[in-house]
């Protein structure tokens, strides 16, 4: 869509701090990509570097770089978020379409609204309720008795077992897998019994869920996702899991059976979450970091080791394996030290 | 199903310590949700904050416990099996389907038995024998070749490529993917040429395999799942892997090719397993670890690091990327002390 | 099919060294289960064991393992690289197929070359090109203006989303995401909003891309995998990330956004790569590594903690979160043996 400058800052909520309110803007680019008609914006202070030279008509930025701007400038206080709404004015989503493919699998006893769309190939089992403007892409199975709230859009070949509950505006990206039988199991004689999964999933309103995450029922009660919650690909979710409203979780995130994590979280790619755990509101953990005891105060939280050049790496980590032998070393050497003091001192 | 709980203490192996026998038994619920005719159960001891006040009409738990249940008791020493036993007597899973759905594609030369069930949209190659009892939710894919043993369960989306061999009573789960290529490359000249993969996937009776979890074809020789093996989600497993009876592993562990896992080991989530090396029977490792060497002796090994405040963390990861260099420091130290003793002998 | 010895050793750039030039070859097979007629190889040295009571008819080997061959020798200097010819020669993958199976969905305004194939339940969007000898198996989705270059292989249940171009002979394993949104998020207020992501991905010629892995689209550019690229099973691959010719990623790998890996390198399984860096060509990152800076030197670089019995773990990660006060303890010992001395030598 094309959009005078002016008209933009306004939309988005941001000030003209410089430049023609009717310049014209058709597209959205990289402050190093960006052309005539193009607006841009510069949120991470590393790409800084590019905005000296950028081509952009208009760059969406912080006011204090408004003067390092050689464009036109919308000011805002948070430009990311500015340029969100930006870019979803500018290349607005494909429209939602309607109807059921002709390929589609619909088995007797589900309630489509006329307003959603079933895609090419999809599966949808009896008893299953799909709401209004629900968008389901090709290859997408929806078990018995599921409910997919208003407007949730599921991508291609998601796999919601039955019995499952979408809230309204929920996105899933492919091959995510929402529902399957938790890791339930009990030992007798060495041997696993499994424990029936009797429990279900429920995802709030406005959840986003990544491609290839997998996010199973509950034993007995339900594994819940609060409204607002963004999970990256390739998560898993444990049966009974809790993850509070609002809550990011990166990429590779594995958490187990049980665990209660808070609102306002972020979780950073590859951590590791113990489970029958919980972590409080407003905790970041950061990347690789494992959490094996509850959280109880907000706060940033790390284990993560980064990488050295292996021949270091290898010498530190020769003496982490025996840092109790080191560390009884150092109380030895404290001792020493102390007696020699005290045969001085006689 | 309802049953009394006489019949139900006896069907599950447990002993009706306190409570009526004829009480009547409709459901199952946790300790803090339990209601009217529902049993519960307790075995992590976490949760016993809530038997004291549950509602439930019945708890299956340790002798040891028994004393504080405000309900009618079914004690055993393994509550958690007996329970499990319990769940699946009292909530029955679905009965199996039995025949082809009109929209499933079926290549000559197949061999499906009539008691399978082949549902919407799946895809089965020429040569793949469906064994009775087989269930194949939709959207499955059996490639050329391939045995599914009886009563096998596939859910919706799973793939099997070529030439795969799964035993009976197996559960796969959505989006698992088993009998891909394994990542076999020779480097020449620094570019890579694909080693055929011409081994498959030998998967025992009575395993299971959690969702979207991956295992790839042997090189020349099988991947092998011994029976009883428990695979969670997201784990992958390389070419030429060899995991023993009744191991169970958690979600998201990687395990690298020709890596040999004993028999009732527990692999804890998010773990990984370096190739070529041997893990014997009975081991445990705990999550976030690096198994980077054979394990010949039973026990169970770690590595683990917890997260720590991040201020905290930083502080002791600037010490670790030292540790060579502090561990010098404290020989260095001890020398100067056994030499300024010297002295003082002198 | 059946090669004479003489004719293997010349088709795959080996020397036949010992053994009959007329000796027919007709499988593949690991030395410890070969037996006559067919050829194995010996490349990792731990194998080696295996070599002296070989059944083979031949085994692909170093000079320098010749001697200790009781069998015909191919003696190359690259016998990994030798054999993986030579199985590729004796075991060929099955014929290409053409056409467009009756089941599948082929939008309006889709361009798919006569020479390829589309398999039973592929769903091809609009405005999708598929070139020449594609093969495409079952339940594969192709989204919106995506193109596929000649003689790629896409796996069963394989996702492309809209405008994703992937080059020449490509491999595709199944269940792979290919152009899912990105994890872009704008934080205003606590929650979310969804950065729109307009870029796509570019997947260079001769590529491989492992059964469930993931790869978003960029946000503004494009994600960009370099010709040659190997990805093995269940990587994440985040938006903007941009991957080197010829480097080869093991499974479990997450990559966070903007990140940007070198030509020719090797990433381990399990790594975590931090968003918004640079790894320069031909860099070494062995499993489970976090590489949290730029990487600017080629080398081999580690962080990976290798499992311990887990008491002594234990004790070693006890002195590791108070790592900092150890080395202020040394540091204080430092100081107090050196007044110490001071003090001898008044």
């Amino acid at each position: 869509m094309v959009l005078t400058l002016g008209r933009l800052a306004e939309q988005v909520g941001g000030e003209l701090q410089k430049g023609d309110p009717d310049c014209r803007i058709t597209a959205v680019a990289t402050l190093q990509n960006a052309g005539t008609g193009d607006v841009s914006f510069l949120s991470n202070s590393g790409y800084k570097k590019y905005l000296y030279t950028t081509r952009a008509s208009a760059v969406i930025l912080s006011p204090e770089n408004s003067a390092d701007c050689p464009t036109a400038v919308i000011a805002s206080s948070n430009p990311y978020a500015c340029y969100a709404r930006a870019a979803a004015l500018i290349v607005p989503p494909p429209a939602p379409k309607q109807g059921v493919h002709s390929s589609a699998v619909i088995e007797d006893g589900c309630d489509i609204d006329a307003g959603a769309w079933i895609g090419p190939n999809c599966i949808i089992e009896s008893g299953a309720v799909i709401h209004a403007g629900v968008q389901l892409e090709g290859g997408c199975f929806i078990g018995k008795g599921s409910v997919i709230g208003a407007g949730s859009h599921l991508y291609a070949n998601v796999v919601i077992c039955h019995d499952v509950s979408i809230g309204k505006r929920v996105s899933i990206y492919p091959g995510a897998v929402l529902g399957s039988d938790g890791f339930g199991l009990a030992n007798e004689a060495g041997k696993w019994i499994n424990v029936p999964q009797l429990g279900s999933v429920v995802v709030g309103d406005d959840v986003e869920i990544g491609a290839n995450t997998t996010i199973d029922r509950g034993a007995l009660d339900d594994t819940v996702l609060e409204e607002g919650v963004r999970l990256d690909n390739q998560i898993q979710v444990a049966h009974n899991v809790h993850i509070g409203a609002h809550t990011a979780i990166a990429g590779c995130v594995g958490i187990s059976g049980s665990a209660r994590i808070g609102k306002y979280c972020m979780i950073g790619g590859g951590v590791g979450i113990v489970g029958h755990l919980e972590i409080t509101d407003r905790v970041v953990v950061t990347g690789m970091s494992l959490v094996s005891k509850s959280i109880t105060e907000p706060g940033v939280y790390s284990s993560g080791v980064p990488a050295q050049d292996n021949v270091t790496w290898n010498k530190n980590y020769a003496r982490l394996r025996q840092l109790d032998r080191l560390a009884r070393k150092v109380q030895s050497l404290e001792r020493r030290l102390s007696d020699s003091r005290k045969q001085d001192d006689c």
